[in-house]
């Protein structure tokens, strides 16, 4: 899998958390996925079909980053993952894989976005079904750390 | 959302997991789910989009339903929800899906798969992020129980 299908992802995360929740996550370079799980308390995930490509994006959040997110956005504090945290993790969920989709189909790649699925439950795991690589990213702030996983099979 | 969309969905899951692991699950009449989450231990995700229609699926099994499967289809005794048995989930997964897509493409309702994702982790929940209704179906036997939740838009 090419970086060209990794970096949207990264941008749009990084852009849609700190405009929206003010908070500023750092990644390293994308790893790829090997049997070690990422682990979170509630993800995300969205998947993607085209005529060139096919694939699915899962972004796993912990319960600290949810919940600052949720305080940052709305003024809200939630004490646990409530409807409403899952909520706006559908909604981020969604303007992340929105804002991948802008970036690459001006590079000539386009895909139809599936409706996002939220998943909650304390250190639940989550795991792409696919031959081709899955690509995993961590990313770490003060405010907690959140998981993107993606994996993209350029179709023939 | 049309009962014909639904159906598919049931008899391919019932099919699927009566011919390859040889349980019969009962079920009763689609509901449309509430505030209240199925809860499970391992599920299957898959997104879907065509020109007419978009949604996402997901099946979501007991620990007991899954590990019965597991040794009715290949002999082998799993104490927890291993790797292998989440590679089972998502290869049952595909199948439904892709039963269920057959048959609605006989009556002229086209889609692609996206790719199917698995998610493990001990009572977790799953929502669908639709204005639309969401449609829960609990299947039962002395085997396990499974949740089928589903949502499907028809596009404009």
């Amino acid at each position: 899998m090419d970086v060209k299908f990794i970096n949207p992802f990264i941008i749009s995360l990084q852009n849609v958390v700190e405009t929206m929740a003010m908070i500023r996550l750092q990644t390293q370079k994308p790893k790829r996925k090997s049997s070690a799980l990422a682990m979170g308390d509630v993800s995300g995930i969205i998947g993607m079909v085209g005529p060139q490509i096919k694939g699915s994006m899962a972004i796993t959040f912990d319960t600290e980053l949810a919940l600052n997110m949720m305080k940052n956005m709305l003024g809200e504090e939630a004490k646990s993952i409530s409807e409403e945290v899952r909520d706006m993790v559908g909604e981020m969920t969604n303007m992340i894989c929105g804002g991948a989709k802008s970036s690459l189909a001006e590079q000539g790649y386009e895909f139809e976005m599936a409706v996002p699925v939220i998943v909650s439950g304390e250190h639940h795991t989550i795991q792409h079904k696919v031959d081709g690589p899955k690509i995993l990213l961590t990313f770490v702030s003060e405010q907690g750390n959140a998981y993107l996983e993606i994996c993209f099979d350029e179709q023939q």
